[in-house]
């Protein structure tokens, strides 16, 4: 039996709740960083990037300058790092796709949301203080419509949504596919494209193989893609718990949380407010939201997994959807059959959606509504453009049930259902584990491609050791990185505070730093031309001991900074030819410009090669090839003029 | 050329020196942990294991308690978790081996030093407020003797030291083997034994697939070995430099870095007093102790590279020999011809002892004395049983100069030199990279088994990504996991601080236990019985909202605690059926029990199955086995006595 509730109630947490106040989410962008857009085929088609500025590098011999021109990365922190943005966390963000979908023709304004419970929030005036500010009348398909990316994609129409991820995918170097010839990265059959066209997206999302999770109620988001062909994306979860944390917080959280680099987040509230709180992600995040609806759900039927039906999940899908959630985990794959197969494990079932199904199954012995209204579920799920996350409620808990028949069993029913969902145009990716020991995750990345028919896995880690509590971040980072570049597409972040309790903002900057790690070491394992480049120029810049350019092309600036200073705090020593690691005089690497010197001195290299290499080869090769940062560098001009 | 020294003189360094004070160094165990020793076949071979003791698990259907045995994992934190030790920093560490080593009648007390330095700053009154308390006099094996363990190991010997650490490898679990039957791991070739014989030890060291570091003048250092057949070991890098800390903090970071479970340090010290720091560091060390002899060489020079010398760089390795180092990391693959071929690399030469070394021999043209003198180094390391640890100097530094031909021509002869020193029977193990993307590490792996005869690999991390200074801990952790995986040895441990400043004491604690992350990562994969029974007993207390047992099995018990008791710091949440992360409604776990209950009781699966399962299987499954939590619990009982 569960427990009867000892949580607060909503009123108690009406009475704690804090909502965001104006002018709490200021635009900072990092040091010498700044916010540049390329224009696509339309006008209203911006796409952003970050442009870190570099110093020069000096020559030892001449001692003239060379520029070192600017690296562009992919940026998620959307107009909070826009000190041009007029930012309104009472407002929410600017409607980005408003006039896309619009266009299409395909969807109307409903004059309020069509979920009984939306609609009884709404009405109740006690919930004023905490409502977000602005009110927006819901959209949807019109009657038998189909709104997804996926029917586009197979009806052969490039939307503008997939020619912005193509622009956004695409930041290479010449260089580094230079060194990629060398060194080719190995993608395990996965396609990545020398150069990513929209025509390529649009192929990928009507096979499946990738997914934009794109609401139409959720325009304020900053398109992006999932799929393994592309660069290896990152899940925040952020969400209150009934013990923990203010909307306010949450909201913090999201922004924090893009700030570092999260691609996507998911809201996992269980405590008081799911919806307001939920309204107030929405309108301020410029990535895709992910929900689990069971968990609201549940919420409504006083927490009693057995009470759930059809009907309340079904207002919740709705109810959530209408509110804009781009993506929705549900565990459909839990059937009667498996939960037995979970009873002798060493911990049983950990995922939360998974154990409420598997009660409500036995407690009725018969399959759950959401495998029995699957295709229902579907028609909801193409009336708005969410997209599945299929959900692996039978994932192993630990490394001792990683890989056994209950959950590869789960993964065949996945495969059935994304067939389903593939038959109604609807975009799709599979959520995978856990905790799985590192010589069993390669055959986790192989089942479910061979399933589920190439859709996007979606993996939580996996963890690779249980002995580590408090550095599960660190755990699960190893096994991230691994079935990242074996071919998952987008890796759920896991905090130190895993399996201890609720992650405060310095567990979200280290958890979603951490998984950007992963995902680039993954995409370089994998050969994306994108990806080296960024190594090159942080390396390039650590060789000639210009420490402010290393701070700044760091995941973390302040902390790289920050460590720096803790033992070398004077300002002239950023310019210093050593660190603190080992001292003016053991100094490597100016020992190595020694070595260049006298090898070019030797005639054993030639002067001319050995500057280049070390000083001056890279900055020629890029003035060589200045145009061409990227394909889209003249944009970049024109945006910035 | 490298510049003139700027960093404080001895005589300034003597002025700011601290050495340890009485007392500081007291024995502190973890909560509910123990120290615990097994005897083996004589009395004074007593092996150290922790010990820890556990809750019982309370049946949610009948109340009764079950006790969980301790368990027990390995020890490297030596006399300072042991309350009965007598410990004083001024008067060093008991002699574990003294005896070993005596009745071995090979070796010989000198009267003094052998090395014109070390006398020399022995006859420095200046030097008498900063040195050691106690002296003693150097032991050398008889002239024309050799007194390596892999001299005896190939004469057919069984010393104490390869009976101690069959010991210290031996623990297991009848539970750990039954799911390594089902989910093996996957160990590239080498042989993980069932059982850990002295018999074996004594194969792998002769056959050069393992060694055990043991200087004769270390006989405070509890054995432990370093080979593909073994637990993956750790090292931690401690030491000073000309700009930062004291030998105080250097040794106050050798007991922190094994309490937090390093299996041996390398004094990496550049800056004052180096003979002076060892010499505390080494009395004080119960793990054995690494170092870079040409960094003090150079030193001797006023930092010359090209004015080194044979004979400076032979007094060194003589003088530090005497003192006990255990392995020496010499960089004697660094030929004339590859040094041309780091001109054109993105960052040259990163390896300072590679840097130096290349600078001689372009300074003079012809190969270094570490090549020429090789055969003469190995008659010194065979005189005391140094182990050679043969350097990378040559390892690249970025992810974009990984795999080259300086590297592999480097390895090459790294090889070559592996054969004549084990021609000596001197031990060898062979450093690796240092930045390497994931594609890559594999090659390295085969590559180094391939041309160095199957001798112990021993890399730092590698990183796989060079984008996240300041977190550099995390990048090279998953890189370190797989090469351990592969079949990497020993990994050395990169910190946070890592190419931004000197590690601190929290930096040695993270950097440590991610790497003890990443060594039991691959123990698991490569399917050692003794470490997934670690995981099992954690995972159990998870599952069973055992929340002590929880913070006592984690690698870092402290923290744990801390970062749980953030969000619910009251007593009474530790035996709370939930954390904050879910609250009291959400938790997955207690919903588990629920279904297993209902299973039950539906007749799924019997009551007593569902309950084995869940709670008392494992306690049943200890209890029939009682006697065999290790093959030699006789001896753990009556070491308790």
């Amino acid at each position: 039996m569960i427990s009867p509730r000892q949580d607060p109630s909503p009123e108690d947490g009406a009475r704690q709740e804090k909502v965001p106040q104006a002018g709490s989410l200021a635009a900072a962008p990092f040091p010498r960083s700044r916010k540049v857009y390329v224009t696509g085929s339309r006008d209203d088609l911006r796409v952003p990037f970050r442009e870190i500025a570099l110093d020069g590098t000096r020559s030892p011999v001449t001692g003239n300058e060379r520029p070192n021109p600017p690296v562009y990365v992919y940026d998620t922190s959307g107009p909070y790092t826009d000190p041009d943005a007029r930012l309104d966390v009472r407002r929410g963000l600017a409607s980005l796709r408003g006039r896309w979908i619009e266009e299409r023709g395909d969807t109307e304004e409903l004059s309020g949301s069509s979920s009984r419970f939306a609609r009884s929030r709404e009405a109740d005036e006690a919930l004023d203080a905490l409502r977000f500010t602005r009110t927006r009348r819901p959209r949807r398909a019109l009657p038998g419509g189909n709104v997804t990316q996926m029917h586009y994609a197979r009806a052969g129409i490039v939307t503008p949504e997939m020619e912005f991820v193509a622009i956004r995918e695409n930041i290479k170097r010449q260089q580094a596919r230079e060194y990629l010839a060398q060194h080719p990265g190995e993608a395990f059959g996965a396609t990545i494209p020398d150069e990513v066209t929209p025509e390529f997206v649009r192929d990928e999302i009507a096979r499946g193989r990738a997914i934009i999770p794109a609401n139409v109620n959720h325009p304020e988001s900053e398109p992006m893609i999932i799929g393994r062909g592309f660069l290896v994306k990152i899940n925040a979860n952020i969400g209150n718990s009934a013990v923990a944390s203010t909307i306010e917080e949450e909201v913090k959280k999201l922004v924090d949380s893009i700030r570092w680099g999260a691609d996507t987040a998911m809201d996992l509230s269980t405590g008081a407010n799911i919806h307001e709180t939920r309204e107030w992600v929405l309108r301020n995040s410029p990535v895709p939201i992910g929900t689990v609806p069971i968990y609201q759900a549940l919420e409504k039927v006083d927490g009693k997994a057995e009470d759930l039906t059809w009907e309340v999940f079904r207002d919740t899908l709705i109810e959530q959807a209408e509110q804009g959630v781009d993506y929705f985990t549900i565990h459909a794959g839990v059937l009667l059959r498996y939960v037995p197969l979970t009873a002798r494990r060493l911990t049983g079932i950990v995922s939360r959606g998974g154990a409420i199904m598997a009660k409500w199954c036995l407690a009725h012995h018969e399959e759950s509504f959401l495998y029995t209204h699957f295709e229902d579920i579907c028609e909801i799920m193409k009336a708005y453009d969410v997209a599945f996350s299929l959900g692996d409620g039978l994932r192993p808990g630990c490394i001792a049930d990683a890989n056994d028949e209950a959950q590869f069993g789960e993964l065949e029913t996945l495969g059935e259902l994304t067939k389903i969902a593939w038959k109604h145009d609807v975009q799709v990716m599979i959520e995978g584990p856990g905790h799985v020991p590192m010589q069993l995750i390669r055959e986790n990345m192989t089942k479910q491609l061979e399933v589920c028919g190439e859709a996007p896995f979606y993996t939580l880690g996996p963890l690779t050791t249980d002995v580590a509590p408090g550095y599960d971040h660190i755990t699960s980072a190893i096994g991230a990185a691994m079935i990242g570049w074996y071919g998952t597409a987008m890796l759920c972040y896991v905090t130190p505070k895993e399996h201890l309790g609720l992650p405060n903002a310095d567990d979200v900057r280290r958890g979603v730093v951490t998984y950007k790690i992963a995902a680039h070491a993954a995409d370089l394992a994998k050969g994306h031309p994108g990806a080296q480049a960024w190594d090159n120029a942080l390396s390039k810049a650590r060789f000639e001991f210009r420490w402010e350019d290393q701070f700044n092309l760091a995941l973390d600036p302040p902390l790289a900074r920050e460590f720096h200073d803790e033992t070398l705090p004077a300002e002239g020593a950023k310019v210093a030819h050593f660190c603190s690691m080992c001292g003016p005089h053991f100094c490597s690497m100016k020992i190595t410009q020694d070595v260049r010197d006298y090898a070019a001195a030797q005639g054993i290299v030639s002067e001319e090669e050995a500057l280049q290499a070390g000083m001056e080869e890279m900055s020629e090769e890029f003035k060589k090839r200045g145009g061409e940062i990227y394909h889209a560098e003249e944009e970049i001009a024109d945006a910035k003029a």
